[in-house]
């Protein structure tokens, strides 16, 4: 798991072997090593850029405005950030308008639309902080959909302990990412494996698997393949990801793991079109799923109208969910739309935990989501 | 899988709801998306970079000379390479010295210290390309090595059909990537899973576990901890890398995983650095290894004096040793050091395979390595 990143020249002077690497990116190499970012003891964050020619560079980093970067007279432009609360920041440098990764920095914040890189801002023992307990695993599936007719995949984290030749039978929770993420986000970047063994270690989750599948139910909605996007595609973005979910991944999981196959040992959540896919897909289908989570939901993906979507959904649900959580910060662009979905519930009679919180449409909100979450599923 | 990426603006106003990206990276995107990289029928490759205030931009591509890109009115700057042989190219931008990734392409080559970005010429069945076969799986472990102080994690790949609960035994490879690569190497830019997979499936080669463990064994030979390169750290990496993967990674994958435990069903390869560690690790242990192979490999990391890294090499290696297989490419700068290592081997009278292929220090070479390689394995 090394992944801080220095560009540095590599003349392993004391191996008597010169490893030239690849390719000629590596002009500015010559210049010696910038260190970039180098977050200071008092949690300020320095970040570095040599661009000599540049006219004009700033750096945006998540859930924060832009800072204008100044140069110094080798061209390395550099700006100091207040101190930040201890987390995971993604964050992007502008040259001349144009966003750029930190070349001295190989942590990455990966996005199918969006990739930046990633600075750590060191707390104590924060839920996605790697620490000495026990650690389970993450795998990798590969598989080709029938339902949406690609190449995809989908990861499980197994807890620690987790042997699939054991007789105990673990719940499972499906856990959905967002819009321009892939099935690689909730780890990559959500460090969900992190906070789970945590939350494993200190008894305040049960030991579970995670699920994090592709959340692409009809994938032109990304706008990438040229196909055009129909009037309908949001809707069957849903409808295809619920049929490829619940015929393909999940009786995949259920077939290869030690898993309790009861609707009260499965759970589904997600954050912003995946905590709208786990509203509709869970509530859609209460045999299934015993626990639903939306995180900062798009609640509309499938239209305005909340009826039209969840057609059967009435207070008959209260029996069946064990728990119906939706979370929002107050600083999100889908908070109204979180507010009239849950006023939708009440007249439904659907009984629902909803909370407020502070932060906007980020990471730094989803990864507290998941570690306040989590605790509360299969009691 | 999706993984072609366009930084496209995310009004996704069939749904209603606009996706703002967080972060302020996105200043280029109203001006429209950039298609880049544009792979042509016949197997040009077009580049593409918006940078309206840059003087100069080159793309350098793996394997190739850089080209010259040239600007257009609207700021993007283009250019169209020849024909090239279908394989997948890391590629850099070079923007008035400063190497940056493509910011249209969300296909990346991570590398410790020189994430480029990667763009797939495909061909017809190529060894790396995913086809319509059973696929295997990619489980990533965590834990907390003691031989180096370090949190790490190492990935095991498992064959389709792969059961723990059967009572089939299968051999395994243990798989090392080269100087500045992580564990993750392998399998994101080698595609040893696809390999494999394809492998198998066609029946070229048995199943089999790859294993794919971090090589550092003194991590600061990457130059990134502060923490000062002493003249032995070349071979100390090695020795260190060897005890862990002999006492933490191996015992845990025999003890996790199904597999037969017999020298003749453990083998090692790798490639550069990991060429040279399979080679000292593997004929150094010829009680753990019975097929060793290096791919490319930096055979003097410990030192020019073969005879002192491998002190107890002879003749008496060819009863034990199912294969030595070593390959370099006649334009790797560590061609001479390969023609070196084979003439001394000669001198001990040691059996082994010795190739120069088309090629210089590139992944285009080690992915078809172990294409050449995994098939010879576990006969």
């Amino acid at each position: 798991m090394l992944r801080s990143k220095n560009r540095i020249g590599l003349m392993m002077g004391a191996c008597g072997v010169t490893m030239a690497l690849a390719g000629s990116a590596n002009v500015a190499l010559a210049q010696g090593p910038i260190r970039s970012p180098e977050v200071l003891p008092d949690h300020r964050i320095v970040f570095r850029l040599r661009a000599p020619n540049a006219k004009e560079v700033f750096v945006g980093r998540e859930g924060a405005q832009r800072l204008a970067m100044t140069k110094d007279d080798k061209g390395v432009w550099s700006v100091t950030t207040d101190a930040v609360e201890p987390d995971l920041y993604g964050y992007t440098f502008i040259v001349d308008g144009v966003g750029t990764l930190d070349p001295a920095n190989s942590l990455m914040k990966p996005n199918i639309l969006n990739t930046q890189s990633m600075v750590h801002v060191p707390g104590s023992g924060l839920p996605w902080e790697v620490s000495d307990v026990p650690h389970g695993t993450l795998v990798r599936h590969f598989y080709k959909s029938k339902v949406v007719g690609d190449d995809r995949d989908f990861y499980v984290y197994t807890p620690p302990g987790y042997d699939s030749r054991a007789s105990k039978k673990y719940p499972v929770l499906y856990l959905l990412h967002g819009f321009s993420d892939d099935a690689g986000g909730w780890s990559a970047v959500g460090r969900a494996h992190v906070i789970m063994d945590n939350l494993i270690a200190s008894g305040k989750a049960k030991p579970m698997l995670v699920v994090m599948p592709l959340g692409y139910g009809a994938p032109e909605i990304l706008g990438l393949t040229g196909a055009p996007r129909t009037p309908d595609v949001g809707q069957r973005n849903i409808d295809k990801f619920a049929e490829a979910l619940l015929t393909e991944v999940i009786p995949s999981v259920e077939k290869t793991y030690s898993v309790d196959t009861g609707v009260k040992s499965r759970a589904i959540c997600g954050l912003s079109m995946g905590g709208g896919e786990s509203i509709m897909t869970g509530l859609n289908h209460l045999d299934k799923f015993g626990w639903v989570g939306s995180f900062s939901g798009a609640m509309s993906m499938g239209g305005q109208d909340f009826g039209k979507s969840l057609p059967a959904l009435d207070s008959g649900a209260n029996s069946k969910l064990k728990l119906l959580w939706i979370g929002i910060g107050k600083d999100d662009f889908l908070l109204k739309n979180n507010q009239q979905f849950t006023e939708w519930l009440k007249t439904k009679g659907v009984t629902h935990t909803y909370t407020e919180t502070a932060g906007a449409h980020t990471w730094l909100v989803w990864r507290r989501y998941l570690a306040d979450f989590a605790p509360l599923l299969f009691r």
